[in-house]
């Protein structure tokens, strides 16, 4: 461990019916390969950028790809299906068609006990989303994402019923880049308002951020409690040059953030200024898909439990550690015990 | 690594438009799942062995299972994407359905440039076929197999076109669960005899070796120049209970035969004698699924280059090594890279 165990303080787990946190995001497939010879780049792809596709593109892609292996993903689902491995409930709100991938997209969410409240496409509204991720020989993963179902997310999909039950109701950020989602992040925000539930969000992406600027400013001035984005994601956010300029933003909105930079860690920037927290140490970095939302995993659940936000890092940059050593952007192992070990649950 | 690196000895690639290996066996997609709590009991599965399963039990056991990985599979077609990763040039012959499964299967070995002769079964043949596999704490995999299309091999869609480019003819064992598997069988070891294929037998599992000992040990005592088989699987065939009395009745057959043995390593029974060649040394093993498999493809590549048979097994023990890192039977690094590395082409 790069830090000593922290005492765990006053932890306390939702009680009966209630949920630690609900997510509600892109609902998709990952289809992964290993790419050392960068063809990506062939496709017109950035590294280590989310580059959206349309259907008409997919077996362009698909064909390009080398091996591939199958698994569920989307950012914020995948934080869900982390905090379910740290032993915590949760809620997650999404839109999937009635296929093949939609259903096994269900089975791993639904196989960890989390609630689910999915929308079913028509089958005008496009097939189950599925991201195409390139992972290069330095663990880094360039994605070439097609929405698909999954973005056609409409106000009449989100329920209240999830939502109510949450200590944390968590957006990811990725749901902006279609019409419908947006009415539909406003309509959550208000449930989780009305419900006293914490709002989360996640930036996603800088280049998705550089799209939606003012929707996302508007909704972290008014509407965000915590917010998680990497360094690239809250200077576009804010169009500043260095991470002090974005904190003391932060500071005078009053939203508390935690910003994942890497092998260096995550800045946590509370009302009282900010504190590092260092990275988990890992042998080798295999795949730093899922990195982040796995940090999103602890870090939103240990706030849920009411840890302190740094202690609630610790236990981010935990679950954090554990994905790079695998591909893909699930949990392979139990989070639980390897938190309850290290003294952070 | 666990040995020093033999020095090359004269090795030759096969000319242009000729083929190291062509295997033919049981084409599927693994499902891949870890289950700390051994779930699979309730399933009625025998730890660590293969247990066939037919459709209408398809959806009882996916969702018995947790969150799952997909990915291509089958021993023999491992096997073969293990060459592929070597740097071989190869075939493989066998059978899938007109489904996503069987696009997926074909993409997979296809993008490593593998050359394919499979056959499209006809709708009442059944879906491409898929392995449940349950991965344990300690590594072991315990398997439930539908297999479906794959093993409606007949007679008819064995065509000689790639066995009669081959250096060596790979046959899988499980193909025998079914008659008409058998009679193809018999038509790809004529068309090996024909063109001065090596024939090369996997035993595939302990089970099948039970369930069809009559016809293996037919084909073994007739027909096949190099076996590969696990303890348990040739001690089932020979009906012995030791070791050492397997290796007497390989050497009255004059069969070359490599024995894999998990973590001590492989024996290689030639005409002079037993040689054991180490397990190659890994700091974590994740899981066991595939390393028959990769054995078999460093092995048999290496004997198709003109390697002695003790070096061929250091190339199968490098390839192993690789594989139990990760989850997953088909290789994620290049094992051409490891093994220039190591020496050993």
């Amino acid at each position: 461990m790069a830090f000593p165990p922290t005492p765990v303080s006053l932890r306390v787990k939702p009680g009966p019916n209630r949920l630690a946190v609900t997510g509600i995001g892109n609902a998709m497939l990952d289809i992964i390969t290993r790419d050392s010879n960068e063809v990506f780049r062939d496709l017109g792809l950035v590294k280590a950028s989310m580059t959206l596709i349309g259907e008409d593109q997919l077996s362009r892609f698909y064909e390009a790809m080398g091996p591939t292996i199958e698994m569920s993903g989307g950012s914020v689902a995948n934080s869900i299906a982390g905090i379910a491995a740290l032993g915590g409930t949760c809620g997650y709100i999404g839109k999937v068609a009635a296929d093949e991938f939609g259903e096994r997209f269900t089975h791993d969410l639904a196989s960890l006990g989390v609630e689910l409240d999915l929308a079913i496409a028509r089958s005008d509204e496009g097939a189950t989303g599925r991201c195409h991720v390139f992972i290069t020989d330095d663990a880094q993963r360039t994605m070439a994402t097609y929405l698909g179902a999954s973005n056609q997310l409409r106000v009449e999909d989100v329920k209240e019923k999830l939502i109510a039950r949450s200590e944390i109701t968590y957006v990811e950020g990725y749901l902006f880049d279609l019409p419908p989602a947006k009415e539909a992040i406003r309509k959550v925000v208000n449930f989780a308002h009305e419900h006293d539930s914490m709002v989360a969000l996640s930036l996603s992406d800088m280049f998705c951020v550089d799209r939606h600027r003012r929707d996302f400013l508007d909704l972290v001035t008014s509407d965000v409690d915590v917010l998680l984005a990497n360094e690239t994601e809250i200077l576009a956010l804010f169009q500043v040059a260095t991470l002090e300029q974005a904190f003391e933003a932060l500071a005078e909105l009053g939203v508390l953030a935690a910003i994942t930079r890497g092998a260096q860690g995550a800045d946590v920037a509370t009302m009282t200024g900010v504190v590092r927290v260092p990275a988990h140490e890992v042998e080798h970095v295999v795949d730093q898909n899922g990195a982040g939302d796995m940090f999103a995993s602890g870090f939103l659940y240990g706030l849920a439990l009411g840890a302190d936000p740094v202690e609630a890092a610790e236990l981010g940059s935990l679950c954090a550690g554990e994905i790079i050593t695998h591909l893909g952007a699930r949990p392979e192992g139990d989070l639980e015990d390897l938190a309850l070990e290290a003294g952070l649950l």
